[in-house]
């Protein structure tokens, strides 16, 4: 793990996810005998990882050089980049450094890991964080959700600056446009090496302002001035939030929220001033049927169609205080994330079976939180640093950012399409990558983190697809014996009340195979169990094509 | 079942699938004493039906009236349309007509399922099949397949007319326009109710002609002179692979194929004249390293990112004959199925690192096989029915169809955004919904047709997210000592080598329960059995958050 001779001028810059993947994010940059860490994002589970709650970095590198370790400095508040921390936190207790909102959501989430000895901090646009051979400074700039960052540490080799999830909005809700001018100030001094978001680097034009989808909201709630509105987003999006609230004062209407984690944000974002609700709107969700349809709006969770969530169970009749009726205006602000295309279908047509009108899939209702090509343009022109990395997405959005970065003008060796774990190390002259360290998925499952490997994957996928069958016998330890049994379960392999006749043949196989074996004299349970599962394996495979998962158990007496 | 007295004069017309989803497309329709079915289609199982294969519709209604059934009329040879054939004709063998090429497709499909004695019947467009009280004819429209049909049955009581899966292309690759001219008889003889595809009733416009994917086609072509090229599509969309062909032969490639749903279709086509290969342009997949790079096209499957296709095997290393190589084109001509984008990236990010330049998501290299909104009005307007069915679509889009039916001036109480299984009843001055019949999925899973029923696919899930523990105990049956165990064997769980804590606290609890049954004298095994699980369930949630499912097993000596 030592790479580098100590007291090196070598900067080593890596990913500990992020890379060729969406979520996970952590950066970490290692100068002397310092590191620093950028976020610590967790992922959720792709569809083969089974029964899998969420999934962290593995942080083995960061365990070893703990020691070394300064901070983790959060870019903002998203679960893709803050996910993870209660995790890391109780294998590394350092600072976290992060605006005040970010900080504030935080808090909430250690909270609920029973976690108070973190030292958390919070700090503001500009400022800095001083450390012996770095200076980490935060950088204003519009995103999703408000207090995004983008982080610039000055080293004596240059600055490496790390825009984090960005976009340009010259018109945010909150006023505050991404701070350019600072960016001006670096790029006079000298950038190194740039990572930069790449969601969207596929998509050309740029990203509308967040402003836009106020105008929109304000002409469905127009054309609904009769009916209850319901409106589904993410809890994050507190623009989304206030430009709803904005929107609802507009019309005089009352607002309720549902969802846990809207309520949760909702919460924190007021208490913090991230959120201005007129006095006397808000209304408790028990009270939404003191009021007529056309003076309430509703803000939900549920937007990519979560099966548990507020508006998925609205959908399907099951939440306990709404009920969806024929004439409720639904509003889907938010797109689908990939992946969650047909469970948000499966809820619109549901809402609409119930007579609701629903608004999905409408560029005037949501816009991205990330950078379009023409962004990304400027934000290359803006920094124009020597060397640059693509940050945060799939392969094919890294390489599309790399060849956007050629397009401008950077030479092709000046530009690093990696992987996680490969180490960049650089200093004012040179870049190049000069080893990995260890990186991947820590796969939670409950409370057991890291404990589900791929056996006990693997394991779960084959009982998933044909199920299980488990042979008990009890067989005398003197003589070879059959003393009890053979008895059969299944589960999840046929309906066995309908398949007698298999369940007898399969008997049938398992009692030859021992009457074989006890007239053999053979007592080796190994060779016995193989031989059962064998044969049984052959045979229901010829009788049903499926391969149930096969369990012998041999009970000695 | 017995919905009306016989011999009435009531036109009975009913979905058994393709309402409210998208696949499995079946349609009823029952006058007097005789009952033709349209298409016999499967639909891809969903998420949560795990380990099954394929979907079909439940035909208990056409078991229960297989006397009455004239035929089963195919509107065209996609899988969603004739996959449920073999199924179905195992339980009900009616006489099958269809176009040459659809006979064609379903031939290889019975051959596979050893069903040789089904009648089927090549019929021609404007072809007319004479019962005794309908007349069934078969129209020409345009799909993403050739041969495909529209259906008018007439009866006495005017003309039902079934779009099958339609767009409008005035300038195909065959060009065998859609049979606009007969529709215009049609509709002057009078249309008492249509069935339309709603497919893609949510999109404006038109949808382009096949033709101009020829152009894209070129273009890429032209591009990549010195490199070698693969296209993905799908294999029934023989138009696709015409122009495929053509461009090749333009750029004097030579052409193979990959992938053993292409390989046949490609065989059953050529064969039937559907497919126009110049003389010696086809070689061998084994041969393509005898070629050069910019010689050779290859045609694969995989546009959907299968995991087991040829193009996701190709993207993994894991083909045997082809190996992606820099500079590779790879044009993947075709658009994403929802819920399959996830697997296409998978696959785009994987040909991207090895080197490949890949075009997909490309309007240029796809075009729709279903009418949009403008070519679903110019049918509206050529047909001009009395009575109108949305057909072929989430409830979303037969929604949507409805609404545009109704903007172009029909009385909503003559639109039936019906279920399947809701019985239309109509005649020439009537129609309403009468009653319904059984419908559902009978899911596939090998060789079983509807023996997985939902305990069977909820014990899948179960295993599938938390794995199993299995409890074994042989207990003397004397004086209920226990003689052997307990056993624990895990599946899916946890790690167990590095989980012996939990195992062992495991072993504790259910030897508490045994000792305390035992002391009690308590030898009702259900008792026991429950006692065991409960403790066990709580113990383990308590430890690891999660719930195995588990099963206690008794064995009596």
């Amino acid at each position: 793990m030592q790479l580098f001779k100590k007291n090196s001028n070598k900067i080593k810059v890596m990913a500990l996810g992020g890379l060729n993947e969406i979520g996970k994010n952590m950066t970490v940059i290692e100068y002397k005998d310092e590191i620093i860490v950028i976020d610590a994002g967790l992922s959720f589970p792709e569809d083969e990882m089974l029964g899998i709650d969420i999934v962290i970095p593995d942080v083995t590198y960061l365990v070893k050089n703990k020691d070394k370790i300064k901070g983790i400095f959060i870019t903002h508040g998203h679960e893709d980049h803050i996910g993870a921390l209660p995790y890391i936190l109780k294998k590394i207790n350092v600072p976290v450094y992060g605006a005040k909102l970010s900080i504030g959501l935080i808090q909430v989430k250690l909270k609920e890991h029973k976690l108070n000895n973190v030292k958390l901090n919070v700090i503001k646009p500009r400022e800095v964080v001083k450390l012996s051979n770095m200076e980490v400074e935060f950088i204003k700039v519009n995103h999703s959700i408000p207090d995004a960052c983008s982080i610039a540490v000055h080293t004596d080799q240059g600055i490496i600056y790390h825009t984090g999830d960005f976009k340009v909005d010259l018109t945010p809700i909150d006023g505050d446009v991404m701070d350019i001018h600072r960016i001006c100030e670096l790029s006079k001094k000298g950038v190194l090496l740039m990572l930069a978001d790449s969601t969207n680097a596929e998509r050309p034009g740029s990203t509308m302002s967040e402003r836009t989808v106020g105008n929109g909201l304000d002409d469905l709630f127009r054309k609904a001035i009769n009916n209850r509105i319901l409106v589904a987003t993410f809890a994050s999006n507190i623009h989304r939030l206030q430009q709803i609230i904005n929107t609802a004062e507009k019309f005089n209407r009352k607002v309720a929220v549902s969802g846990r984690s809207m309520v949760n944000v909702v919460g924190v974002a007021s208490d913090l001033g991230y959120l201005n609700i007129p006095e006397n709107m808000m209304i408790d969700l028990n009270d939404i049927y003191k009021y007529e349809e056309n003076e309430i709006v509703l803000i939900t969770t549920g937007s990519q169609g979560e099966p548990m969530s507020a508006l998925a169970r609205m959908a399907s009749a099951e939440h306990k205080k709404v009920e969806i009726k024929n004439g409720d205006l639904i509003i889907i602000s938010a797109n689908a994330i990939p992946g969650n295309e047909k469970s948000i279908s499966k809820v619109v047509n549901s809402l609409l079976e119930k007579g609701a009108e629903v608004v999905y899939e409408d560029e005037d209702i949501h816009v991205s939180g990330h950078a379009k090509q023409e962004e990304l343009k400027l934000i290359h022109r803006l920094v124009r640093p020597k060397f640059f990395m693509p940050a945060h997405g799939e392969y094919r959005m890294l390489k599309k950012h790399a060849e956007l970065a050629e397009e401008l003008g950077m030479p092709s060796q000046n530009i690093f399409v990696n992987k996680t774990g490969e180490v960049l190390e650089l200093d004012r002259n040179s870049a190049k990558v000069s080893g990995t360290v260890p990186t991947g998925n820590v796969l939670v499952d409950g409370l057991g983190v890291g404990d589900v490997g791929n056996i006990v994957l693997r394991d779960r996928k084959h009982l998933s697809e044909d199920g299980l069958m488990i042979v008990v016998v009890t067989i005398s330890k003197e003589d070879g014996r059959v003393l009890a049994g053979p008895d059969i379960i299944s589960r999840g392999f046929v309906y066995v009340r309908e398949s007698e006749d298999l369940m007898d043949g399969a008997k049938n196989i398992i009692k030859n195979v021992l009457i074989e074996c006890e007239q053999k004299n053979i007592k080796e349970w190994a060779y016995l169990k193989n031989n059962i599962k064998e044969n049984l394996k052959e045979y229901l495979y010829q009788k049903t094509k499926r391969n149930p998962m096969i369990l012998p158990i041999i009970m000695e007496v």
